[in-house]
């Protein structure tokens, strides 16, 4: 039994696009209206058949659903909740891909006072963005956690869990909180890191942009990937989720600077025994499913 | 014409055993000896025939060499060179493959007085150590940065760069200073951050060890790769450029500092500048054929 039949997505970015690509694929006779703000995002999406029914307005998308998912900016959620306040089925459910979860679930309830709210975020994206760069695939074996709210309707949680392993993810459920200071050291650290890195890089006066660039196999390459992410989502995630990112920027700050004594004091073994400690995480990481094996994430080498 | 005929290989973890993979493809009729440390590698490499020749000690595996290439931890490097010294042919060209060249051109100096010796970096590599992580195609296409000392053999150069155009690799020649500080940024500083965050993470109280690498392809795997890599290797690297590394270090602890301060004061606008010029580092990087243009690296998401 299917948990949906009428699912409507708003905003049809990279993550709004793989879900709908996702739906047709696992669960093909499940109605999709779709609906994103860009007027080009939506003839793209037409053109692409991404969904049965692009519609003109949220609010127009939402009329007839039974779910509701909110894939725009985290910084957005608020205002689209309120554009479809008013044609929201009252037996739909509403939830959102965000990757902070303590704001959005403020800024829903506010916004949709007595509507069935599951915030949830499937832990899973590339550095590209738009309806175009969505793939079916893209959750396969990622993992969602659905962070519904204390007294949250338990079958609403359970169609929704349902609904996700169906599009190929593993489904955790937590407290919001605890959600946001997970996903600050795995997700929001690395890519203030990686945006930091690249900038530095970029600004240097005795090194070239070019020789950077020529180099950067030595490393500095990987960070780039993240560093490539969509700029307004980003910048929602850091301002949405700004005390859990403080704090662990303040642990890798002090962590960052005992490494630079070492190295300062020529410490080799206080180097030595970090870099083996750090070699059996992506042993785990590669044992459970969420990495690539193969050597350089597997790229090409020919 | 072939650069060289009979090359010697010491040391045969992933550089080493790459190297003669790919002379074996690209040069078959060179006459390969080699010689590593351990007995263990010594062993591997006779069962994997990585080399004509597996000698006893650093010294027989050089006796006819026209070429030998130093493939150890840079803190090795001296003790390697004063091992081959009273067997090294007065006509050999002396290179090896470190990550680190103006301390590394002192040692051998010191150890080979006399010799021919041009250091050499292909900047390339992944997370595997030892012989069995090696692979003919590892070069294809990187760049090998050339550290000649003023006045160095200019023959013993053009050779050294045929040999490594051979192997597939874009050569280019550089002060050893120049490079140490060009690599700092594209390789050592981005080791270091990636170590650091690993070690970060694991240390959380608040944030298990299963729920990091659970989460981890929200940005946190992309660091684990590198923060792999060899400690011997690293530990070397960090204590023999100290000084651009340190410099590095302090201009990415400023950038970031301005970023932690954009977030705490709710900047938006300097975070979203920030985060859309970093793109375009990456597109070059695309566009030059030093990464896959693929998203996620190519991971495969089935």
């Amino acid at each position: 039994m299917l948990p949906f039949s009428r699912v409507s997505i708003i905003g049809l970015g990279l993550i709004g696009s793989s879900i709908a690509r996702a739906v047709r694929a696992q669960m093909p006779t499940v109605a999709l209206s779709g609906y994103d703000a860009s007027p080009e995002v939506r003839e793209t999406a037409k053109a692409l058949d991404l969904v049965d029914d692009i519609a003109d307005s949220a609010g127009a998308a939402v009329t007839d659903a039974d779910l509701v998912i909110l894939c725009v900016p985290v910084g957005a959620i608020g205002a689209v909740a309120r554009e479809i306040a008013a044609d929201l089925p009252a037996d739909a459910v509403v939830s959102d891909v965000g990757s902070s979860k303590a704001g959005i679930a403020r800024a829903l309830s506010e916004a949709l006072p007595g509507a069935i709210v599951i915030p949830a975020h499937p832990v899973a994206g590339t550095e590209n963005s738009g309806p175009e760069a969505g793939f079916a695939s893209l959750f396969q074996d990622r993992y969602c956690i659905l962070t519904p709210a204390d007294g949250a309707d338990a079958v609403a949680v359970e169609r929704l869990s349902s609904f996700w392993t169906k599009l190929g993810a593993r489904v955790e459920t937590m407290d919001a909180a605890h959600h946001d200071l997970v996903l600050a050291v795995t997700s929001h650290l690395p890519h203030l890191i990686a945006y930091t890195i690249v900038g530095t890089a970029s600004d240097l006066e005795a090194v070239t942009q070019s020789e950077v660039i020529k180099y950067s196999a030595g490393g500095f390459r990987d960070f780039t990937r993240i560093a490539a992410s969509d700029p307004t989502m980003w910048r929602d995630v850091f301002l949405a989720n700004k005390d859990a990112v403080l704090e662990m920027l303040q642990r890798f700050s002090e962590d960052l600077s005992a490494l630079q004594r070492a190295i300062r004091w020529d410490d080799g073994d206080a180097l030595f025994d970090l870099f083996t400690r750090t070699r059996a995480v992506r042993r785990s990481i590669i044992e459970q499913g969420q990495d690539d094996s193969r050597p350089d994430f597997g790229r090409s080498h020919d």
